[in-house]
Order: structure tokens, then sequence, then C-alpha cells
């Protein structure tokens, strides 16, 4: 990676390194230029909740580290962005909460699959879903390729973490009768307001408090949290409408 | 460029093409991988104002037009982006204010300087600034490559517009006396809350409003607008909250 000419002096400097990051990742042939854009979205709404894991996401991820610990046959769903933007945490993660790991690509392309297979095996990934085309099965009411998913990882699976989805996709798990938790920073998103539930936090962050959470749950029973996503999201928008009330009454 | 794959019929189609029109600018070598991202952040925020031009911006855009036409040497700062959405509207602008055209790149790249200046040429810019060495000058107060500016154009310009800015660079330039303008659609920015003029508006809708607003004024003598930069940012703000208001009771 050549070196960053971020000056560690901006204010933002840890949003630019992530962007760089994954600028970096679109090099090397993980990201699409779509992943790029909808990187952007997110920096967006992460900038409004203050760049920094709310209350809400930290029930919510409660929440999740138990749907997890809980599940039978729990699946990470992993794209071009999270491979690029944090291929070791995902690994931790899956390990951690005993999660099979599959590949699945809004724009499909195999070169693309292949360079994140070839990310996650290097950062410690035993078997990655996804690949062999025998196990490969349609999930009902999605059309296209983005309906292909593996047999033994998100075909079969109780529990899916679907980090940076898209509305439909949730919508087709979900209907499949999946579990789904997602990672989402805009909490009016379809795939925020789809899923059972949703994390309004950077992905970059909040894993981190994810495979912790998880590690502190196995270590006891874990006891099923009260939680109610729709709530939980009008709490990130009533953050995030606080946050613009502050700033509105400095200016 | 290839054809749209946008249905008409679309509810968000016109921030599609828009989308369309920028990554095809990427692959003509006008945009920055950054500035896919830094698009999304725009759409993300266009969003949250309902993708129209708000009164509050209408507002800003008149006392923009004010300022670029009162200017003694008015400049327009032109960036990848800039070029690659709207070169023939931003050479329009040029010639209706009398601004000169410079090219400033965040991530200085020397190819995509030529590219993007072929682009103002072709869409009928007469001198484009920010390409001879001979004429660059250091803008005190930045690092990198950002502080170079052409001593016939930005360096001695007293009006600037700067649209889809860093906050580093607003600062700067402020810090040099310039009056700054620019297009913003984050109204918390430090480029938003630094200039003398933000419109918190989409580039591709506002600019047109700004090149009319210059026309009509300089039909008759134009009189000085009360205006208030931080005020009407949180006119924007406040819009973008009673949306999320919306929102969050309707979920």
């Amino acid at each position: 990676m050549t070196k960053s000419i971020i000056p560690n002096s901006h204010p933002r400097a840890k949003s630019l390194y992530v962007r760089e990051k994954l600028a970096h990742a679109f090099d090397e042939g993980l990201v699409a230029k779509e992943g790029l854009i909808a990187h952007g979205r997110g920096e967006a709404f992460d900038y409004l909740i203050g760049e920094k894991t709310s209350k809400a996401a930290k029930k919510a991820i409660k929440t999740a580290a138990f749907l997890l610990i809980s599940a039978k046959n729990p699946v990470i769903s992993v794209n071009g962005n999270i491979a690029g933007l944090c291929p070791k945490e995902i690994v931790e993660l899956a390990k951690t909460s005993r999660a099979k790991i599959e590949i699945n690509l809004f724009y499909v392309n195999q070169k693309r699959k292949q360079n994140i297979y070839k990310v996650l095996k290097k950062n410690g990934a035993k078997h990655v879903f996804g690949i062999e085309k025998k196990h490969l099965r349609k999930l009902p009411g999605l059309d296209s390729a983005r309906r292909i998913v593996d047999k033994n990882g998100i075909y079969t699976a109780d529990v899916v973490l679907v980090p940076l989805e898209d509305g439909d996709r949730t919508l087709a798990l979900k209907k499949a009768g999946k579990k789904v938790i997602t990672f989402d920073l805009n909490p009016l998103s379809r795939t925020a307001q789809t899923a059972d539930v949703t994390i309004v936090d950077n992905v970059t962050r909040g894993i981190k408090e994810l495979t912790n959470s998880c590690k502190i749950m196995k270590q006891k029973k874990p006891t099923k949290i009260k939680f109610n996503n729709k709530k939980n999201l009008d709490q990130s928008i009533i953050e995030i409408r606080n946050h613009l009330t502050r700033r509105a009454n400095h200016a």
C-alpha cells in the first residue's frame, strides 16, 4: 500500500484512513466501483451519528452476540467492502461465534470472488463457503445472481450476519426464515428496517465490540435480551436528530 | 458512454443518472477513487434534504451571485468530480460571471489534471489556470501539494467558488483573505461552516440556478443581500432534522 498522504493533524483522519483502505481494496480487485460510492453514503451517516458507537448500537451488538452464540448454524456473509475493510476481524468473529463465512456479492464477479477468497484465507479463515459450484443453491424471492447461496452456508443457516447489505437480499433472507443481523449506518434504509437486529454503527468499529460481546457471553450461559429493532432504530434516528439540533444551536 | 440501465420510472432515477455519470467520469480518468466515495457522501445528504433546492439554498445562491458579479477577480476552482458532473455548466457560469477557471485537485495527479483540462477546453473554456508550472505559487497555511495555486488565478483572487471542497483548503483560502463560496451538501462540514456563502445543494441542480442568478443580476445594478451564513446553515440542518423526525414517527 502506498504511503498515506493524509496529515495526522486532519480532524477526520480516521475516516480518511478507512477511505484510503477501501480505495486500496478497490485497486486490489476486492471492491466494486459501486462499493466505493456506497461507502461514501455510509461515511455521511457515520458523520451524523458522531463517528462513535452509540448506546442503541451497543444494545443491538449485545443482542446480535446472543443470537450468534445461541444459533445452530450461524453464517457471516462477506462482500467486497467487508473483505477490504476488516478481513481479520471477520475471521476472528467467525472463530469466536463458531460462524461459517460465506462470500456473497451484490455485483457478481468471479475474479473478485476469488480475490476476496484469497484475502480471507490469508487472514486465517479455515473454510470459506459460496465458492464450490456444486454446493450453490437458489434462494427464493430474488432475481439474478444475487440469490445464489451455499447449501452448507446461508441456505441452511438459522442466523445470518449480513454487514452492509442490500434491502432486497435482506428481505429474501427473512422470507426464507432466517434471523438476520446487519450493520447499516443508515437507520432509514430498507435493510435496517427489515433485519431482526440492525447495528447502526461503522462496521470497522462495531465488529470488535461484537466479537468481545460473543467472548463474554460464551463464558456464562447467555440470557435473552429484551430488544425491539424498530424502537432501537428510532433511537438511532433520534440520536442523529439530536446531534443535528446541537449543531444547529452551536452554529 | 454505455446506455443507461436505469428505468425512467425509478423514483430516484435522477440521482442514479448522476451516479452513472460520475462512474463514467471515473473510467475516463477524471475522477479519483476517493471522488467516488465523496460522491456517495453527497448522495446521502441529498437524500436527507429531499433531493431538491431548498429555500435556504436559493438564498445562498442569490448571495453567491452577488459576490461573483461584484468581484474584481473571481475564480472557480474545479476538481475531478465537478469536471465529471458539470463541465459545460462550469464554463457557462465562468463566462456569465467573468470568473476564471482553475484546476485544483485534492488528490494531485498530473495525468488526471490533463484529462480535466481537456474536458474543460472541449466544453468551451477559453483559458484554464493551474496548469503552467511557472505560474504556480504556495498558499500559506496548508501542507502538501494542495497548497499549490495559480498566481494569476486563486492566488490573487478576491472571490473563490470552491464547489465540493475540503475543509483545510477552505480555511486556508479564508485566511488568505478570500471570500469563499462553496457547494456542500453537508451543512455540518468544516467547509460549509468556514465558507462565507455555503450553498447546501446538489451542485448539478444548483449551478444552473447560480448562473441564472448571475444573468439576472448583471442586467440591473446588484444590491447587497442581507445574508448570515451560519443562520442559513442552521436552516438546512433544521430541514434535515425535520425530515428525520417525520421518518422516526413513521417507523
